[in-house]
């Protein structure tokens, strides 16, 4: 039987949208799909070297639950909802954001994207950025880790179009 | 002839973006599809008992016309373009956003959220739940409807690799 | 061997992501795929006869890198971090990052969307236009160019079950 093919085109750079193209990689790879995955528009700050820089926001979202990663069940249960008022006026509340899901991620059990970044690689997931948004965006080549290859969207055809999955993250 | 087959990923959790899925599902499945959605991520809000909770929000998202769905037809037409600034500060401003649109889509004839999901369910749309994403958001099995699956996206594989079509929403 | 097929639904409206649809449209097009696009949502924005209403907004989303698009090459590649706050309380914000990234397509010699949409009809790419969403926003035909079909998406199944591709931008 022939091998499964998914393709995945990965577009958006926050952190809550790093975690759909790196756990639905890793796990088509566990089961034995060959995947590729296109790194294009925001979808670039991924495979950046350095990922502290994703953030995730609520802002524009009502539909993101936020939970305090600690404290009794009550506590933790509770759907704090905060209005955009507050949100965009008090400096560093998207950072704030950020640390609660990252606690809670800890929390949770659930890998870091760096780590389903290195299991991606290590199931020989390929990656490929795409070189127009690169310049677009105005990035180098060195910002992002040394296992990509740089190419358009013309070449990602080429495994899409053979794929059984293809996916627009 | 092999029953046609959609695989729909569910990952966004609001009033808008609640539709996307639903209409699709429902629409495949009188054209005779076989179709699975697993909903994950914000997706999971979707899927709860209580639907009251599903807001939409213009901000960050300029190409949301926002039109007034009462008075006379020239009233109508005039897109509101109100600026984040009044938005953000404004308490509510989602809330009024939200009533507009759930006012437009009475007026048009739309079915609710609600409605679309009921029908998906008569036509035996198969509905799976991500587990680890319900754990990580601190969900509980019964926020959700009963006519769901719990599980996680390497069972969602076995059918979205054999669909005809499957859609990241 | 058969043609290749390429469905794609575009149900977002602003102006960075009006360029995935017609990036990966036309590109296919040229690697002589049969490609149909059906607009959706605020997707409808794109195929307007008036473009010049798409915009950027980079709030509630983190992951835009903000750059400035002259003067020397260190100054160009700071990443401007601007808070929420900032933002979303300064008036004509969102038309300033609209301007920004306008001047950085054109520097880098990236096509307008203008010209990507010429380019997929030249090429033949078939335009299908939602008629739910576009009786939902208060659209009316007029508004849209000329070379469109209106449908539901029962329509646009028959295509998307045959296609090699299919995907939800």
């Amino acid at each position: 039987m022939d091998t499964k093919k998914l393709a995945i085109i990965a577009t958006k750079g926050t952190l809550d949208w790093a975690y759909p193209p790196y756990i639905l990689a890793s796990t088509a790879a566990a089961l034995g799909y060959e995947v590729q995955v296109f790194f294009t528009f925001y979808g670039l700050q991924l495979v950046r070297k350095d990922l502290s820089g994703l953030r995730v926001s609520p802002l524009g979202n009502p539909g993101m639950p936020m939970k305090m990663p600690f404290g009794p069940k009550w506590f933790r249960g509770i759907n704090w909802n905060i209005p955009n008022a507050v949100q965009s006026i008090v400096p560093g509340y998207e950072m704030l954001a950020t640390t609660l899901m990252k606690q809670t991620i800890k929390n949770t059990g659930v890998a870091s994207i760096g780590e389903l970044r290195d299991l991606c690689l290590e199931a020989e997931v390929k990656f490929i950025a795409c070189q127009m948004t690169v310049e677009l965006f105005g990035f180098e080549h060195s910002d992002f880790i040394d296992d990509m290859e740089f190419a358009g969207a013309a070449m990602f055809f080429d495994f899409a179009g053979e794929s059984d999955i293809c996916l627009y993250i």
